[in-house]
C-alpha cells in the first residue's frame, strides 16, 4: 500500500504542548475497571506495554530496568528482608524482583484493582514470571492503606509502587502525615520504604522535590536515586526513606555480596549501576537541597 | 485527571502531508484476514467505524449517505430491477439499501472476506439491519471475478463497492478491459453498473476522472456523482454505467416515485438528493470533459 | 535521510477528538494582532494557507470555490448590485469576486485586523489579485458594526465574511436582534444579506440551523446552500437572506446571464453548481425544517 | 476558544513507530541551507530549540547537560589544554563551555554551515553566551576534514559535535580509519578526542556501541559515558579517546581541582556527577564488551 504502515496509535501526553505517540500493533486489551482505564498494547520499539489512565506503566523493553531499581537498592541495603510488603504492583514484577532474594521468606503484595493483576497474569507473563505462584508470595486484593491498617505485622522493606500523588490523581490523598505514620509503624526498626517519586528530570523534578522534602520529615535518611526509564521517557526517581540506613553510602563490596546471590540474572542492577543511581547531578542535588513547599 | 481524555486515535493518512486523527474510544477488533488488515473501532464522533488497511470503509454517523448514494440512483433508474448484483460490500449495508425496494426479487453479495462479514454482523449489526437473513438475499463468499465467469446469470443493476484502484492496490489489476466486459456481460441490456469510484474534490479528483474516461469506451452514459461523505474526510465520487439510462437526466417524479415505494425511511436521498447528486462543480465538469490517460 | 520528510504540522482540532494534521513546508508568518494569533503557512497539498486562531481561512488550493460560493449567488439574484458592502475578508478574495461583476460601482469592505490585509497583499496577492487596487474598491479598517452604525449609505448586498458565533468566539455576541436591525437598516429595500454560515455536513450542522431559524424571523426568505470546501475538511454552509428574492428560486437562465458577463473565468460557480449548492440533502433539509432554538 | 491552545507542532520522528511531538510558540526562523534543513522554534517545555533536518540539536531548558558533558569531562582529564578544537558546534554552546576553563589559551571550532552560526548568535544568544567575541575563539567556517588536513597545529582536546554516522547521514562516510587517522594526527600525544556518540539508552545502543568498537581499534583508553538529555527524549552518549588518560579512573580531587577554577557556574558537571556519568548500567556495559562488527 502507498500508505504509511502505522495508522493505529497509543498518545502519552506529559504536557498540554508534549506529547509521545507510539504505533500500535496490537490492542489485546482495552477497557474500564472501577478503578481506572486500562489497556494492554502491542508497539514495534516496547514490545508489551501496559497503560493505565493515559500513562505508560511498563514495557517489555525495559520494565526491568524499572523494578530492579525498586526492588534491589532498597533489599541490598536492608538489615532485615525476611518480609517485605509491596503496596501495588499488580503486574508482578516488583514481586518477582523481591522473590529473587533468597532471604525473603514472605512478600505481601496489596493491589486494589484485580483486573490489572488478572490482565497481567493473561497477557503480560513476563512480568511475574512465575511469581505469584511462589509459595513466599501473599496477594492481597485491596486497599493499601486499609490493610496496612489491619495488620500487626511489621515488614523489613515497604516498597510502594503507588501512582505519584499529583494534584488530582487518586493519589494525591494519600500522601499526608497519617499515612506516613502508618507506613512507619509497619517497618521493622531501621527498616527501608523506598518508592517510585515521580520524574527527576532537569525540566521535571518538581514533584520529586516536594515529596522529597515531605519524606525529610519522617526519616533521618531520605535518598534520591534517579535512572532513565525509556518507556517513561524521562528519568525515573525514586525515594529511600530509613532511619537505619543511608542507601547512597552502601558499600560496592555489601552490594555485590547481595547481588551475587540473587537467583537468575539481573539486565541493570549492581554494584556499578548502584553507584550511578545514587550519584545526582549538580542541579537536581541543588534542587534537592533548596527549601520549598512539602504535601 | 490533568491530561486529555483522548491517547487511543486512528490515523487515517490521504497523502504523506495529510492526517486525519481520530480519538478511539473502543476498539472491538484489530487483527488480520488472509486478504486485509481490519479494525472495528468506536469513534466519539462517528461512533462505529470499519477500517480495512488504514482506510475508513464506513461509519455509524453517516454510512447512510454513501450506501443510499451506491444504490439508489441506480435502483431508481434501472429498468429492470428484479435481479441485483453486489461486487464487495460486506458490511451488508448496500444490501440493506437494496432490499428496501420491493422490486428486487433477489440480491447476490459477493465478498472475498469472510471475516469482514462476519465481523460486521457481530459488532455492526446496524450496517446490515436484518439484510442477510431476508429471504431475498444470496451472500456468496468468493472472488467477485470467478462468481461472474462462473454464473450465466444476468442482472438489471450491477453495484460494484470494492476499493478503488490505486497503483499498489489489490484492486489495480481488476480494472481493465476484460473485467470490464465481463460485468458488462453479466447485466441485462441496457442495465446499470454503478461503482464507487475514488474522490472527487478538486484536490484529488484525477483518479476518479481516469476512471470515468476509461469507462465511456465501454457504455454510451457514463455519469459521475458526487456527494460529501463526512467519515471519508471529502467529497466521494461514483459512475453510473449504462447503455440505457442516463441517471444525470432522471426526473424528479420518477425517483418519487421510486423512493416513496421504498421500505422504511431514507436518511440522504430522494429527488432534490438526486439533483445535488448530479449536478457538479464548474470544475469537475471541465476536468470530465478534458482528455487524459485511461486504465 | 531515513527520516520522515515531514516534520513540521499544523493541526486543525475539529473537536478533542477529532483532529486534522497538515504537513508544513514554510512558514511566511506566525504571530499575534491586537485580535487574533495569525499563521500564514504552506503546505504540499493546499499551497499557502491562511490561519486564524487554529482554524483554516483559506487555502490557495480551493479559496476559489469558498469565495464564489460567498459573492456569485447573492450578486446573481440582487435587483441592484452597484453598491456592496462586505464585513471582514480580509484576504481581499471576497473583494476581488465582488468586482469580477462589471455593475459593481462601489465595494466596501470592513475588516477590524490590519494585519490580516497586510499580510495578505505581502503573502497572499493571488488571493485579491489587484482587487485592493481597483477604483471601486473603499478598505475600511475598523469595526464592522461601528461601520455599519456611523454611514448611511444603503447596499444592494451585504456579504458577511465573519467567523461564526460560537459559544466564546469574538463574534458570538455580534449574532442578536440588535445586530441583524442593524444590517437590515443598511440594506435596500429587497436587498441580500449572504453570510458564511458554518459548517453543513450531517455531523456538524446544528450551529447553521440554528443560525438560519434566528434570521427567519427578520427577513421572508432565507436560504440555506452548502458546497464541500477541502481546505475546511467539510461542508461548509452559507445562508441568503432577502425579503425581495429567494435565491433557491433563481433561474438558470438569470444565473447564466450573469456569470456570462464576469470578468475573467470562474473555477467553481456557474448555473449548474447554483443548482448544486441549493439542493440540500434530505437530512440537512430535515434539520433546516425542525424546530429548536434560536439566538 | 473552545479549542486547544496548541495548533503548530514540531514532530521529531525516533523510528517509524515512535514519535515526540512538540506544541511550538514561536517560528523564529525555518528554512534550508546549502547543507541542511534549519528551524528555529520555541516550544512551552523546552524554550528556543535548534532542529536540523528533523532532529533536536539543542534546547534551552537544557543545553547546558549536553554542552557541560561534552566538554569538561576531557578537559578536566587532560594533561594539555592549551589548544582546543571543535568540530562541527555551530550554536557556540561547546565554545562557549571550553572557554570558561581559564588554561585554553585558544580554542579553534570548524563548522561548516555559515547560517548555523549566524542563526545561532541571532536568536540564540544565550548559547554562546559571548564566546564568539571571545579572543581566544578562532571561528573557521569550512570543512572539518579539510581544515585538519590543511592545519599542522595539534591540540590538547579534540572534541566532535558532529551528527552520528547513521546509515544516510552525510556523517556517515566520516566515520572511517582514514579519517581516524586525521584527527589522531592533529591530538598532541595522549591527547583526548571526545566525541558525541549516539543514543545510549537500552533500546538504542547499538550504534554507540558500534562507534566504541571501532574507536577501541586506535586509542588503548575508549571510555563511554553516558546522561540523559530531555530535550532528545533518550539517555546520550559520547566516547573518550585517548592513550593517556582513561576518564572513566579520573579523580574526584582532580575534577573538583579542575571545576574550582572554572569561570561562571556549571548547572551539570562536577565530580559527583562525573561518577554518574562513567558509571554505565549493567545492561550497557555487556553490550559494549560483547563483539559486534564495525565501521
Amino acid at each position: 500500500m502507498p500508505k504509511t504502515e502505522h495508522w493505529h496509535w497509543y498518545v502519552e501526553e506529559f504536557a498540554p504542548s508534549e506529547q509521545h505517540h507510539h504505533a500500535v500493533d496490537e490492542v489485546y486489551y482495552s477497557g474500564r475497571s472501577p478503578f481506572q482505564q486500562i489497556a494492554v498494547l502491542r508497539s514495534p520499539v516496547f514490545g508489551k506495554m501496559l497503560v493505565i489512565d493515559g500513562d505508560t506503566q511498563s514495557a517489555q523493553a525495559d520494565e526491568r530496568i524499572y523494578h530492579e531499581a525498586l526492588a534491589h537498592p532498597a533489599l541490598a541495603g536492608a538489615r532485615e528482608r525476611r518480609r517485605v510488603l509491596i503496596l501495588g504492583g499488580g503486574e508482578g514484577a516488583t514481586l518477582r524482583e523481591v522473590l529473587r532474594c533468597p532471604d525473603v521468606e514472605q512478600c505481601t503484595m496489596v493491589d486494589i484493582d484485580a483486573l490489572v493483576v488478572d490482565l497481567s497474569k493473561q497477557f503480560l507473563p513476563e512480568w511475574s514470571a512465575g511469581a505469584f505462584d511462589d509459595p513466599r508470595a501473599r496477594v492481597v486484593v485491596g486497599d493499601a492503606l486499609e490493610y496496612m491498617g489491619s495488620t500487626t505485622e511489621r515488614y523489613g522493606v515497604i516498597i510502594s509502587d503507588l501512582t505519584e500523588p499529583l494534584e488530582d490523581s487518586p493519589s494525591h490523598p494519600l500522601f499526608n502525615e497519617r499515612v506516613f505514620e502508618l507506613i512507619k509503624s509497619r517497618l521493622v526498626d531501621g527498616g527501608i520504604y523506598v518508592l517510585q517519586a515521580s520524574t527527576g528530570a532537569a525540566i521535571n523534578a518538581a514533584l520529586h522535590c516536594k515529596m522529597a522534602r515531605t519524606l525529610r520529615r519522617h526519616y533521618s535518611h531520605v535518598a534520591s536515586f534517579v535512572t532513565h526509564v525509556p518507556a517513561f521517557d524521562t528519568e525515573w526517581a525514586f525515594l529511600a526513606c530509613s532511619d537505619g540506613a543511608d542507601l547512597a553510602q552502601l558499600e560496592a563490596a555489601t552490594i555485590d555480596r547481595y547481588c551475587a546471590r540473587l537467583k537468575g540474572e539481573s539486565f541493570f542492577y549492581d554494584g556499578v549501576t548502584h553507584r550511578r543511581l545514587f550519584a545526582l547531578p549538580l542541579f537536581l542535588r541543588r534542587m534537592l537541597a533548596a527549601g520549598g513547599d512539602t504535601f
